[in-house]
């Protein structure tokens, strides 16, 4: 039996304290282990914040709690939320953050944070992440039930990726996440890439650039300086050049819309 | 009963080993848990290292213990310290790296580290952290009494921040810190903002530049691309641009002085 | 007696979700502490993860286990490598990574990761660190026999640092590491320094660029902005410029071959 995970997200940047004084009031209350997903989610993006939740979510082990923090609308009227999954928890504002990574684990319940007996005091107004998420978070993954936390939630704001498909001679999706090494990660499921096959020859293409690639089943299957079309670790589509940076190359950023088509 | 704290904060960077080589060399000695403040202080600045430990610390649960290296002095004659307050330990330097975070917690006792039992051999000259700090930090950490790590301090080097105040028909202070998303955090208690209470319309002005702000409780009470004025959760005054970035809007930075006043 | 330790490095970046998507693959099968020796190694610089894991792996207690994935070459036909010394395991892709930190310590036997039942499945082509390192290396923190991930190895990927050495009046070498501070930690053993004794003032060189310094043996024995040849904390030779950066001064990178002679 392995410790308890609580794992944290923020858009805080990765030179930020604020990290770390969410987790040393979650330090005080658990003893789960701490693990940083990121908090390099570009200032302000839910929509990458929630790919990232929605990316680690699924390797992390049966209990773990997460405390997401990407909150423009701090102090105000927006709620916060604890969802529960199968195995797993997660704890947030009420932005959409939380939902691509709580569905597709399967959300068995939403709760409204409302019980101040689980916050740090006294809550200031722009900082809920240390004086409410991180306690709350901790509290649950210290073994109390999400009910105790607040109030079950009627409703709450959705979020979705914008789900990529075929369409007539080619597949086409948005970028929702470019990584450190430039490789661009699609909505487009990997499942898809079949519709294409018959040849090695791709075209990727966005409103500003395209990109000549090789359909492969991993980076080092391409000559360095190549581009190439594989499924990734994600299951998702993903569109890279083998040792060189294919966002950079096509001038791409998350959100970017592209299309992949036999070259 | 949580486990004891450990944290870390130093300049050496977010890409740098040398963090690693002090968890390193703190892990063979205690079991408390490791967060680090921030590795992201500007290199050589004491002073925006005070001010995060400044930040962090009072969140920190009771029995923890900080190692915190910013030494641009390191092998010369200067001190190294560890200081006792109500409930926690700060280890670092004697250059006032430690001073804001002990005295706001209350000073109860002051050391020099001069038992080389509590350190790791061969002592280097050039970093302290690994081969001093961290290992004494962790025998702290680890449950050993403040006095055995050495000798009473007769004095210690000092450093305050400029407290801001109310003159004239202004307020006045410092750039303590700017945060990823460009707030300015200043050392302008929040309690004399009322002195400028009244009127919502207030400009913010630098040496080399001015801003329209609101005063308001937190970011999103303005529209977007406004200014505002509010008590950040530090209880000091921040200025910030709701979904922008004030500092860069102002050319500020650590150090800068600003004053607020009515528009 | 204090709980295992489990490294990780890479080159995902330090805003990256991956290595926390490694941490969750870990913490499903060990209770070891999690420290990231750095997620900053420049993409694809096996050399220069190699430096820092051969840096900070003698500050680790016996009994760590290090995950370290530096590897372009993830899902072609390299190796997966497990490696015992007296103390510690090294586990990561056969490309050389591992060699020059294990070879420090002393390699007393090499594995291939052959063994599934120690990986997380479905196996990725493009993620192995995910799916393969990371569990394999959590196993072995728990305790399983080196043996059982797989077969003994006949042969690996080297990798050897170019040994710093003295040519006629002057100390050669090549610069290993720039750190935050623009320090250069160079392949010279600082033994070597005493061949240029009897003089403080020296010339460091480059094809590019030069810089006078002083021999000593911290950078406060200087004043600010001069230059400063010591010992690191490595024990190799460091070039530095106190409270300057000295790698941009001389527009050195990881790789600039310099030389040190008397001024």
């Amino acid at each position: 039996m392995t410790r308890g995970l609580l794992t944290f997200l923020s858009d805080f940047g990765v030179t930020s304290p604020y990290p770390a004084a969410m987790k040393a009031a979650a330090a005080a209350i658990c003893n789960a282990r701490f693990v940083d997903i990121s908090h390099g989610v570009p200032p302000g993006s839910v929509r990458g914040g929630a790919y990232l939740l929605w990316s680690v979510a699924p390797v992390c082990p049966a209990g773990t709690v997460h405390c997401a923090v990407v909150d423009p609308g701090v102090g105000t009227e927006r709620a916060a939320l604890a969802i529960s999954t199968g195995g797993q928890i997660f704890v947030g504002p009420d932005n959409g953050l939380l939902i691509p990574a709580a569905r597709r684990l399967g959300i068995a319940g939403v709760y409204r944070l409302t019980e101040p007996a689980y916050w740090r005091h006294p809550v200031s107004t722009t900082f809920h992440g240390r004086d409410i998420f991180a306690p709350a978070a901790a509290h649950l993954a210290g073994g109390i039930p999400i009910a105790s936390v607040g109030v079950p939630a009627s409703a709450f704001v959705d979020l979705a990726f914008p789900p990529g498909h075929v369409l007539g001679d080619h597949l086409s999706g948005e970028v929702l996440w470019v990584d450190t090494f430039g490789n661009m990660i699609t909505s487009i499921p990997g499942s898809l890439l079949s519709a294409l096959a018959g040849t090695a020859d791709l075209i990727v293409e966005t409103a500003r650039g395209s990109l000549r690639a090789a359909a492969a089943r991993t980076f080092g299957d391409v000559p360095a300086g190549r581009g190439v079309v594989l499924v990734g670790s994600d299951g998702m589509v993903e569109v890279a050049l083998n040792r060189g940076n294919a966002a950079a190359e096509m001038a791409a950023e998350v959100g970017t819309m592209l299309r992949i088509r036999q070259g």
